[in-house]
């Protein structure tokens, strides 16, 4: 949230979400490309402490994929989603994550985070730095998130909008979804329940439909049918 | 240019490369996604005719590589990046356009068309709506631009600033300088010579140097050496 200290809003959320019993989850921190891992593990782990949680960079497991067996839940940081995807791929990550997650453990990611748990990474935003060797992501739901949505271009950028991009991909991937989730707010699947928290609507685009405009008192199950 | 017709601004420059000479040159319009290839000739041809030029839309040839073999002039629209390099790789044409291009014939890309002068796609900022099968391009010159470059986020948004983009981008690629050309600018290289034209000044990245802000009376000759 601009303008709000990093990832301080959503605290109570992943509060809620984890429940009482403290939780030390797994972090992912592949999609910090600019500053540390660690430097990343420390800044998430100071919020998760605030509310009785706890996070343990993968990278300092010697083996990643036993520590994706074993975690109690994972957490998978912003950044650039272009590195994570070719780390997740380097590391064999995708498949474990996916299973685990079929099974139960908790995923919480946000940004790039968030565009993983999707089928592909094709409604990043973010700068295709490297190769991620593939486009596939974990497909935790069936539909694609564009994060930090935007509704207007900056004055003076004579681009594309973010709106007219969406249409690009839906041109190209007419049966899929795409939910564009303003800032400050999130998707949350639990109970068999899927629904939008926060204050600004989501905006949800297929082809050849008017975008649909959704806020948190609304279902969003219909998005899980493929 | 926001705010103006269409590809209207930079035509007197257009004409300035192109000469007196009328130029029918062969146009690649596959950077549209939604809108026809039709559409998009009949758009830029309004443009081009109004200077004494002339455009043909490469998807009206059977032979792709042979319409690159015999072209006048290489022009490459804006659009998405992604499809549009994807299709110049499904039709073998990345080699051709750049040994015509290094012979001398003339070649003008905006936006899209901009990107795919560089040595691989990495500093677009489009949406990765479909899988290019590789990220080389066809490297007319040994440095990236990152086209319509804006200097600030929108109000409210969380996501990285286009520099945080570019600074991630130089870390995994340390020895690539990337311009990011403000709208408005183009660059230009006629008769060895590399400058900018334009109002605005572009910025020039790489690796732990600080930003340089050049404006159209430096020489810009430095970003060709490999």
């Amino acid at each position: 949230m601009a303008g709000e200290p990093y990832l301080d809003y959503p605290k109570h959320e992943i509060k809620k979400f984890l429940g009482d019993k403290p939780v030390k989850a797994l972090f992912i921190p592949y999609a910090a490309v600019t500053f540390s891992f660690d430097d990343y593990e420390a800044k998430v782990e100071q919020r998760f402490a605030e509310i009785g949680h706890h996070v343990r960079g993968i990278h300092h497991y010697d083996d990643p994929v036993k520590a994706v067996e074993e975690a109690e839940a994972i957490v998978v940081g912003g950044g650039n989603t272009w590195q994570l995807v070719r780390m997740l791929h380097d590391n064999n990550l995708m498949k474990p994550i996916a299973k685990r997650v079929a099974n139960g453990m908790p995923y919480i990611g946000w940004s790039a985070g968030s565009n993983v748990a999707c089928p592909t990474l094709r409604t990043t935003n973010d700068m295709p730095i490297i190769d991620p060797l593939g486009f596939d992501c974990l497909k935790l739901i069936p539909f694609q998130i564009n994060p930090h949505y935007q509704d207007k271009n900056p004055d003076g950028h004579a681009g594309e909008t973010r709106e007219q991009r969406i249409e690009e991909f839906l041109e190209v991937n007419p049966d899929i979804y795409v939910v564009g989730l303003r800032e400050g707010t999130m998707l949350k699947y639990d109970d068999d329940k899927l629904s939008l928290i926060g204050n600004l609507k989501a905006r949800i685009f297929k082809k050849d439909q008017k975008p649909l405009e959704l806020s948190s008192e609304d279902n969003f199950n219909f998005l899980l049918k493929e």
